[in-house]
């Protein structure tokens, strides 16, 4: 199991690297919920979760994970970037269904002035897309 | 050493039970960073963490831990709270160090309301402390 979970992860950064959609589709869970940074309320499903994390690595720059923290199927990754000229960190936590899916993820951002650069940029760009 | 950390963690809820600073002040580090959702840059310092960590358990209601992450000396935290009438979960990364003293504690929030009304919340508070 925990291996299936390992893998998951190992998937999840190569998306990161490589930014290749199918690599979502293939480890998100179809009923997935996405909880942003800017709403309380979550976007459910695969299509919706594929367009919004593909759109936010488009718009962070210099992206790098600085902490990996996990036991069993919860990961909550820290990661570094800047949006604009703001500095950011933030939290990918992630949790894992019995079949190693992602079936939740939730974002959080700090500071606060890069949290509005960030809404900013994301709402341009899902505009530019036709996603908003 | 794993038993250090566990006592710490312990600690850390004993005090979010109790809101008693002296268990604070056992249980950070001298030179704690604390990093708030806030401003970029980080508080130095056992007192002004101490300061920052009593006076937000005292502005968040119905607060609770729902979500533990941990691995050997880095733990995440995830919590759920109130601030006015908007619904917020937090997360509290927290790193130890080799004597089990909190050495570096990141705090994060969502989703933007909240954040925004928690700001508004806490500058109230601290000011009226003579703090801000």
């Amino acid at each position: 199991m925990s291996e299936r979970y390992s893998q998951t992860l190992e998937r999840w950064h190569e998306f990161i690297k490589t930014l290749d959609a199918s690599i979502l589709s293939e480890i998100l869970a179809d009923d997935v919920k996405l909880h942003s940074p800017f709403v309380w309320k979550p976007k459910n499903g695969k299509q919706a979760a594929i367009a919004i994390l593909t759109t936010v690595t488009e718009v962070f720059q210099e992206f790098s994970y600085v902490r990996e923290i996990r036991s069993e199927n919860q990961f909550c990754l820290e990661f570094a970037a800047k949006v604009s000229e703001f500095d950011l960190r933030g939290v990918d936590l992630i949790e894992l269904d019995d079949n190693g899916k992602i079936i939740d993820f939730e974002v959080m951002i700090r500071p606060a002035n890069a949290l509005a650069a960030l809404g900013a940029a994301m709402s341009k760009k899902l505009a530019e897309k036709g996603l908003l």
